[in-house]
């Protein structure tokens, strides 16, 4: 019953910090450098190149290094790994409550209906 | 640019191990006993209810004892507000990447068109 994929660990990992899902967020607006990253955030650019290794690790954002500029870019395509796994646990257990109230609908007693 | 939000914290950090993530598959098929959850996985129960607890903490999973028996049920509110962020991420930069797409079409020079 484990659920295995290591892939699924480092994702869900990279997105359980604040300061991790603030720099995705401002990926998903576009491309950014290092300092342009570190610039809002409340803690030391090597604080800040230690988060982006995490999501690097994870497979969530792509860097290219360009003379002295490394740009960051989001890599969606662990996410909707991600999206995806959580969307069938969920429909999938919703499914199952929407088929109780449907049986417990039909089993009604006579009385009651 | 800090995403502060203390339930995706606990959320991402509790779908980060697969232990966790193999509750959360049996709870979708529906309600289970705690020794029904530790059955199949290859630890002691001391660390399933462990694991229990980090899924407890972040509201993905209910329990309610009555008698001896302690039964365990997915609560998806939480899980809904994990996949509409990764969902909202994904989209808006899918969305940059489509009108830049588009962008590049209309400025192809006229050799070229």
């Amino acid at each position: 019953m484990l659920q295995q994929s290591p892939a699924l660990d480092h994702v869900f990992h990279a997105l359980s910090d604040p300061a991790r899902r603030g720099m995705l967020e401002r990926l998903s607006r576009g491309p950014a450098s290092v300092s342009q990253l570190a610039e809002p955030l409340p803690m030391s650019l090597s604080a800040v190149v230690q988060h982006l290794s995490v999501l690097e690790g994870a497979g969530l954002v792509k860097t290219e290094k360009v003379g002295r500029v490394r740009t960051c870019t989001l890599d969606t395509s662990v996410l909707t790994q991600a999206e995806k796994w959580i969307n069938d646990r969920r429909t999938f257990w919703e499914g199952r409550l929407d088929a109780l109230g449907a049986f417990l609908a039909e089993t009604k007693p006579a009385d009651e209906a």
